[in-house]
């Protein structure tokens, strides 16, 4: 295959866990759109009732919501104790409440065995906690780089399993450019390459690609890993890295997790919770995680910029924010949990 | 009067315009608390059903909102031709918009002559663009810092005509400390001494006048100008400086105004206009202003991060932040403003 230029935007694909029946109909992954059209006309053709969701992460929570919220009861297989693992229990804790709340059942701690024909349910998800009976199954169990043709030309692939690029988006090999889910990103924060799937990036990363091959040269500046998502009436969204990490990345993280209101108190009690982790060596912030009933998504904006300029607990503290009533206390959640974390340091 | 130490926490005076009348039962400033309870009282006791509100700024918009749900039918006398005045006009023009759809009427460029006594209301307020009918008045024409006490000290004001300060919130007296909206701040991106009287920036310099009196010594950062305010449905909030300052600080301002959605496209319209302001020199954001449905709050928030840190227009481009649908584009309409932006540079 002769060319002057290649971009390989081959994404993700859908990781399936290794079990008997996953090929059966009615079982889905949620990659693109095509997977998205297949599972609304299975879901009106068949008059689902039950829906079973085997994971529980950003896919996990925002199905489950889509499926409970049109009327079909949806159960959780989840081989973590609470959904969305990788942040704090705190915050897990809020996120499992709320799919309580919602009439969405949560399996903690349970491993998938197999998926099987049913009696009353065209099919029956087996596990070591116990089976449960769906029209449905969604396997939301993560996703690997698609490195299949970059592989085969025989390109470099990243510590991730994603393929390696320079801030320019070009592989290691001359005249091929990478851009999306399937190739790494620098991480501003630990100065290492992640594999960081997400929509926004993979926008970034094609339009530095564009410029580059079109003759406006211009680097990628990396990410802070922000990211959010809603379950029901919460918010919830992360940035930078968390404790484990930072250990990884030689930092000496210390972090707290604040409770606060998302409004200032006279104007009523909106729940939100904000984690902060910081590096007690420089006092600069690492990663911040916040799951709340409003304005969590607005914190971690905020933090991500912060992020992003390598801004430290004590300069965080003092922020100068958009401060009135409706939206805030006059110490924001961000300065209070800012200042906590400050003592602890 | 002898001391070792003092701090002047003696705020700011609401301004009352020049004209006759202004002593009548019915007309009120709002300040502090004692205000706030003597017009709830005279609303209660008085079965009020107009209000004239002077002045169209924060507590003008503010007030209107609050009287105006609580049923007493208001009208805004502004001398300006659009409301929040030192903000651009497209965002003006929204505010006007929802006054007017929340039935709040807005009288533009008009002088406010004298308040008379009435016939079916008790109160008559004159102008020269007609009278209106008023049970209460509230004065919302500004504040001014409460100066008095330091100047008989002979401590030296500033240019802003409040109390100058050093970072350590020390004026020019010897033991003699200033907080709050009766002094001056240092302003981050003008570099200037700035009087910007909200509750947030004197709860801030408080604690840092109390640690260097307590011995915990710290340096007060400096304000980027950070304020948000709710108008009915709208979120309204702005950063930095606007051109006008940026001129008069030796920048050369360059600016735009970009609308988009506060929320992804495929979940449906919630309006957000966003006004950026860059230095053409360096590059750098200067200000920024938001009106909007949803996320104007949320947007300034990260912009007052950046402009904290010094961010130029090229980094804001890409800035990682927090996607997902309910909250905003892949590109969120930071990134669309300031890309626009730049190609103006």
């Amino acid at each position: 295959m002769p060319f002057d230029i290649l971009v390989l935007a081959t994404g993700v694909r859908a990781v399936m866990p290794d079990i008997p029946g996953t090929d059966r109909a009615g079982i889905f992954a949620l990659k693109n759109l095509t997977d998205a059209i297949k599972i609304k006309t299975y879901l009106r053709e068949k008059n689902c009732r039950r829906a079973v969701i085997v994971g529980a992460g950003f896919i996990g929570m925002e199905m489950s919501e889509a499926l409970q919220l049109s009327g079909v009861a949806t159960t959780i297989i989840d081989r973590g104790y609470l959904p969305a693992h990788r942040w704090s229990g705190e915050l897990g804790e809020l996120l499992k409440k709320e799919l309580n709340e919602k009439g969405v059942e949560h399996v903690s701690l349970a491993a998938i065995k197999a998926i099987e024909t049913g009696e009353e349910f065209p099919l029956r998800v087996i596990t070591d906690k116990g089976d449960w009976p769906a029209d449905l199954v969604l396997m939301a169990t993560g996703v690997r780089p698609e490195v299949a043709v970059a592989a085969e030309l025989g390109i470099k692939i990243g510590r991730t399993g994603a393929i390696a690029v320079n801030e320019y988006q070009e592989t290691s090999l001359a005249g091929v450019y990478a851009a999306g889910d399937c190739c790494e990103s620098r991480h501003r924060v630990s100065g290492q390459y992640v594999n960081i799937p997400l929509g926004d990036i993979a926008n970034k990363q094609g339009r530095v690609a564009g410029r580059n091959i079109g003759g406006k040269p211009m680097k990628f500046p990396g990410v802070v890993g922000a990211q959010s998502f809603r379950l029901f009436n919460l918010e919830a969204a992360a940035t930078g890295i968390g404790e484990k990490e930072a250990l990884a990345a030689g930092f000496e993280p210390v972090s707290n997790v604040t409770t606060g209101n998302a409004v200032a108190g006279s104007l009523g009690k909106k729940l939100l919770v904000l984690k902060l982790i910081a590096d007690k060596k420089s006092g600069k912030l690492l990663g911040a995680q916040a799951v709340g009933e409003k304005g969590a998504v607005s914190r971690i904006n905020a933090l991500s910029v912060a992020l992003w300029a390598g801004l430290d607990i004590d300069e965080i503290s003092y922020l100068d924010l958009a401060y009135s009533p409706p939206f805030g206390g006059a110490w924001d959640i961000i300065h209070n949990a800012a200042q906590a974390l400050r003592r602890k340091i």
